[in-house]
């Protein structure tokens, strides 16, 4: 979840510009937006929740410190999908956590990969929600700041007391932490308020290849749910959030040029001066990836390939007005490392750019020798790993016709395209009770959230939105940072003048947000 | 030297056909060259040498086992290069057999690299002669066929009793038959029909970047010869012969496009998600390359590159026409696995192609991440390794000049070209002395020879034709394969039926030759 979240961040940044796209539309396939409105979504508007669960409040309060205990325990598992590291042991953890808490129904169900958990805790409630968990974290590197990412430590850092390891705020802080507030809901009232199925997976850090497999079983039970929610950390230290209501959608493909019967050495690299006789796969991919791109490389040129995704709405553009609003280009460009945006594009401009095109990227390209000095040779094989994000509209299967079709329409079909992923985008309206229910939490934590209708990044999310039909939302008061890098951690205490929730609070909006929904007339 | 080898095999197998150029030139940068000729060279015409050395012959029949030994103790040496194994020692050998041989002055000198052996037999001659020899020899992989590639053995193949070993073929092989073949005369007659030195460098196998500063201290001195000489084996199992009059030039270059002030992560790599608005190195680089030829990557697109060559002349006409009445393209093209060469040409188009045009080749291509599966990102940094082969008339420095002009006007002007070697193309014309005295010994012993102006692999032998202003001749009698792999060998004794000289017809060509060339009136 580490891209979802610094995208998260990209357009909360955002400056406020208006430059008209009008200009370049005519001599290119990008679209020009219509903008019919210069309205903006005012959070403010949406009412704080009003409700008190003081009984509940006051159980988290005094638990605080075997609440602390279960994070800890739950990172001290580990759990590296990549490596088949501790995945049976940590799927088994989450069902006897759940098991523990009085769930009804609890099941392990096997996929061709990890193992996934139902659970399923009945509360006779008239609402039903859908909890979404990942139980598996990414590898860890050699370079971590504290000896064992694995040991669950509390740190002292600049933000406050924060539980530093892998998997700390992507995603078992959050998540445990949200077990902790349906504890503290049961151990006081008996029940809770809304019914509640939990689906955890293994395989998030891969893909989640296989997170369809684990509904199976309950598909139809899990269809007739009010909405989806995945804990997570949507702080910034300031308290501000961002709240993302869906992600894009991605293809990610290796091409490949091969030597053959089209020409170019089929068995091995031949010695590089034969160039003059012989066809050069590398030249032929790169030539194949140029044609899919202007020369600047920010254009698509496969054609149709901007056509079918969805125009802003009016509900988008209010959404985009006030992210650009209250945008900073610099800060994020800072950030990233970057000096400019493509084509120098600031505020609006850059948010609807970044939500309602698709890109193409290279994420890897090889051939040939890549070692010190020369060597002198005509490679026999050319791949790059490429990946494209595709917003609302552009379908995984559409984008893979296009591509192949222009490959061949430019004369390489012999240019071989090896899907490794597609999936379509998931976005949720701010309308949906679920949404508002969210944000007039984070409205009563004074954690006003900037709102963007999906973020750049892709996950499978429309497993929620399209599999399942359900709203779909992620997010809930807490900082965390350093998803997959070397000091993840997330704030448990903070330190005086940061503004972002310590652990109580977020396991009482956890309780809020429920009684928000169930509350939902 | 298995570069040139495989192209000296590559221009005599060369198919005979003539479909006219002209009917591309008009939308090509492509020069279409005027043939102004038919007529072919006959090598039938150059009179076999008529010398006879019998006292030589008779010597070199009598120690062939010894010379036969001489070879294996220099293959014995390990002079590895690239790994600096072996380097001194060999250097000494070179020169204390060259001081035992009775050369009157001989000197190692000392290089940014592996040091030089100069050495001088002053014979009283009129005329002088400059042999080149390499005492360095390629790094052995794993995978060699013979237990240990540097013990010398002797082996029983199909072509008969030859020497497996590394540098058997590449070059110790002939080198040291050269000088047993002068050991034989100086044992005979007292002396030798020529002057001789001989100028050893150990980095031929990095490209010969310091053979220059061997011939420094004697620059003056060898700019007097006759004509320089490197003894190589260029014969066919069948007993035929090739060979080439020069070799072309080369530029190579890594090209690189990194995140900076035009855009792009400066940093390191980001999340793919950004390449909305982020700018991509990695898709610069490859439109960079992608602007420097057409879309088949056969035809080079930098403005006035192919202008410079020099248009074929008569004389290389004729040894074109030649060649092409002899080629055999279906042959070559499945000796390197290559279905069919470029635009499908054949016989002297594919000659002429190979010959007079530019190459324009990728090596090497990196960036990103190249391991298993998906990781989204977009990279920082992109490279190419890069060569061009330069015909006559290209200069490397006008190639890196039109680069970069070509990359500057297409707006890549932050792409960066780090050169890694540059130098020009060297040729001799087949009517100098030097070569009509090979040619004539190659008849003598029923090696007819197909000539070439040059071949389409490059090494810096410009340093004996234009630093030293010297006709440049490559071969002599003998089979040897596998340069740079794991079964070279040298040919030492034949066996029935196959019609490559042994050893002792080696020497006795090497005989010949020297007096052939002592014999130019």
């Amino acid at each position: 979840m580490s891209g979802l979240r610094t995208l998260s961040i990209s357009l909360a940044l955002a400056l406020s510009c208006a430059t008209a796209l009008a200009a370049r539309a005519a001599d290119s396939p990008r679209p020009a937006y219509a903008w019919t409105t210069t309205e903006a979504f005012d959070v403010s508007r949406v009412p704080a929740y009003a409700g008190r669960h003081d009984a509940v409040y006051a159980r988290i309060d005094a638990d605080l410190e075997a609440h602390v205990a279960h994070l800890q325990r739950w990172v001290r598992q580990r759990s590296i999908s990549a490596q088949d590291d501790g995945i049976d042991a940590m799927a088994a953890m989450v069902a006897d956590d759940l098991r523990a808490l009085g769930f009804d129904e609890v099941r392990q169900v096997e996929t061709p990969g990890h193992p996934g958990v139902l659970g399923y805790y009945d509360a006779g409630a008239a609402r039903t929600l859908v909890v979404y968990m990942m139980y598996d974290v990414q590898p860890v590197e050699d370079n971590w700041r504290i000896d064992d990412p694995f040991a669950g430590s509390l740190v002292e850092n600049e933000h406050g007391t924060v539980l530093m390891a892998r998997g700390a705020t992507n995603q078992k802080g959050p998540q445990r932490a949200f077990l902790n507030a349906l504890d503290a809901m049961i151990k006081t009232t008996g029940t809770l308020p809304v019914n509640l199925y939990v689906v955890a997976e293994g395989e998030e850090e891969l893909g989640s290849p296989n997170v369809g497999r684990i509904f199976e079983p309950w598909l139809d039970r899990l269809r007739q749910a009010d909405g989806a929610f995945f804990p997570m950390n949507i702080q910034r230290p300031d308290g501000s959030a961002s709240l993302n209501l869906g992600v894009k959608g991605i293809v990610y493909f290796e091409l490949e040029s091969k030597g053959g019967a089209w020409g170019g050495p089929a068995r091995s690299e031949v010695h590089g001066s034969v160039k003059s006789l012989v066809d050069s796969p590398t030249l032929r991919l790169v030539q194949a990836i140029a044609s899919m791109t202007t020369p600047d490389g920010n254009t698509i040129t496969i054609p149709g390939y901007y056509a079918p995704v969805t125009p802003p709405t009016v509900e988008q553009q209010r959404l985009v007005n006030a992210l650009a609003a209250g945008a900073d280009d610099a800060a994020l460009q800072r950030s990233l490392g970057v000096s400019r945006w493509i084509d120098g594009l600031t505020g609006r401009e850059a948010i609807v750019r970044d939500l309602f095109e698709p890109t193409l990227n290279v994420d890897g390209l090889w051939s040939g020798y890549t070692g010190a000095g020369m060597k002198t040779i005509l490679p026999h094989v050319a791949t790059a790993k490429m990946d494209s994000r595709l917003p609302p509209g552009l379908e995984p299967e559409d984008a893979y016709r296009m591509i192949r079709a222009h490959l061949d329409a430019k004369g390489f079909d012999d240019v071989v395209i090896r899907p490794l992923s597609g999936y379509p985008a998931a976005s949720t309206s701010v309308d949906t009770p679920l949404v508002q229910a969210m944000l007039g939490v984070l409205n009563k934590y004074g954690a006003p959230a900037r709102v963007s209708p999906w973020l750049g990044g892709s996950a499978p999310f429309y497993q929620f939105t399209r599999t399942l039909g359900l709203p779909f939302v992620f997010g809930g008061l807490g900082y965390g940072t350093g998803a997959h890098g070397p000091d993840e951690f997330m704030l448990i205490h903070p330190a005086r003048g940061v503004k972002a929730a310590g652990l109580a609070d977020i396991e009482k909006s956890y309780v809020d947000i429920l009684h928000a929904l169930s509350e939902v007339r």
